[in-house]
């Protein structure tokens, strides 16, 4: 019998290893010391749930964009959302959610046009330098758990589009946005919107789901019309909802050993599939491991 | 009202522009010469038509995988692919196709063992330098219309794995691949099988199809169980295909005058939505621009 073409990006090949096997980067997160965890505190992650049970869970960035995330804080306890729908998916490019096209006011507390949050200084943040070259900017690495591009010289960081990212969706004049329609990254990452829009975080559950809905058909992937709209039943922030209710994540402490060990394992697999190890790997191909608490 | 959330990857914001705007790489595709487009010959487009009434269209690369390539057109001309399937989606990675776990035997015809096909020299192609930093190999640009990776000094290339590139499914064994089972790219790129697996093509239509598909839930993306299979009705070549029923495509000439414009405007974005112009852009954000035949 023929077998599969395995390709593992995934776990699998390992199972009952023998030693000295060369590590995949599941293993790694697999064999990570609770010490290598920080956990993601309650009112940082946003629960979506959609009218059709999935539900996708962001983490948001307050260490990047203070007054958006504060600006979606208010926005999720005034239910700001309700009859909230995702209206855009373009392929190799963005999800997009909120109440579209409304006229809505702004609830207590929102910032109706927050700075533009596209950049914060360098200085106060942990670098773990990712140690490859990078097309869109002088450095890229992690900062307490997150991909970041930044400039040593010029004093500057950004969180970069990855794929999962969140960010803030606006018009043509830089502060438009506030956090009320938010995209998510479903395909390559889109560099060249880093410093050109706020991000606020990352899908850290549910991720998939997104990015296998329906592709709108209307130019930049807007569904045509409202029958396809995906219902949103309710956005809430984790802290909000009843303890026994609340997803709980843990994300990697990218200034670990075990992050440090992930990271080289990535830009260098010697697992079984390969026959080549790269010497490198791009920023938005290191996904900062996270997990459900367990 | 409040307005939409642009964010263009696409064209749109342009329409009547005043003159002197900033040009979008959509722009820049939409004014090419006919000059600037090469036709795709029809014996180099494998044409796969679901049972749906989909269809997805994959470019083939005889120049970078000549057995593979080979294999892969006499598979469809022996009617191998018959009750063939998508029977793999894994999120972020790949959709997977082909007859899975068969014992159906090789047509005459196919090299049951071809060369590994990961690499090929670097003399003969025609490279246009990307001009920008890559975390996986000394250079990148583009080749007689394709992504590639490549060494000046050791004087190898690949094709390098990018959105909507097509690969050949192997086991753990490096020789195991044969062309049938095929998989595209549906997310980030996957750099790290560049020289590891033997590329060739990419999918010139249909991508967005295949990306939207429901994720496996088995481990790696594999269908749990096979009413989940989608079904093919059939894979043809092209030149195979009626005349009249014939799919036609161009690829922009990646030596133009008109490609070296496109690159540039991707790396530099100033039409309206962008602030601040990346100065560069990675080797798999410069999609390649395909067009049905006008």
């Amino acid at each position: 019998m023929r077998t599969l073409l395995l390709m593992t990006g995934a776990a699998l090949v390992i199972g009952a290893a023998p030693p000295k096997k060369p590590l995949t980067p599941n293993d790694v997160v697999a064999a990570a010391p609770a010490s290598a965890w920080k956990a993601i505190p309650a009112d940082e992650l946003m629960v979506i749930d959609l009218k059709s049970g999935d539900r996708v869970v962001v983490q948001l960035a307050p260490a990047f964009a203070p007054v958006h995330v504060a600006n979606i804080k208010a926005l999720a306890r005034a239910n700001y959302w309700d009859g909230a729908t995702i209206y855009r998916l373009q392929d190799n490019y963005v999800a997009q959610w909120g109440l579209n096209d409304s006229d809505k006011p702004w609830p207590a507390g929102v910032v109706a046009k927050p700075p533009a949050e596209y950049v914060r200084p360098l200085k106060g943040l942990r670098i773990k330098p990712l140690g490859y070259p990078d097309a869109y900017a002088p450095g890229v690495g992690f900062a307490d758990g997150w991909p970041v591009a930044y400039s040593a010289k010029a004093g500057w960081a950004n969180l970069a589009h990855c794929y999962a990212s969140v960010g803030v969706g606006r018009d043509l004049a830089p502060d438009t946005g506030t956090g009320g329609e938010l995209y998510a990254i479903i395909g390559q990452a889109p560099r060249q919107l880093d410093r050109n829009i706020a991000l606020v975080g990352r899908v850290v559950d549910g991720i998939a789901m997104l990015s296998a809905l329906p592709r709108g058909p209307a130019p930049m992937g807007f569904y045509a019309d409202k029958a396809q709209y995906v219902p949103i039943a309710r956005i809430r922030l984790a802290s909000d909802m009843p303890a026994a209710e609340r997803p709980s994540y843990q994300a990697m402490d990218t200034a670990s050993a075990t992050f440090a060990t992930y990271l080289h394992v990535k830009a260098n697999r010697k697992d079984d599939f390969y026959v080549r190890p790269a010497g490198g790997v791009d920023l938005c191909n290191v996904n900062v491991p996270v997990r459900k608490q367990p």
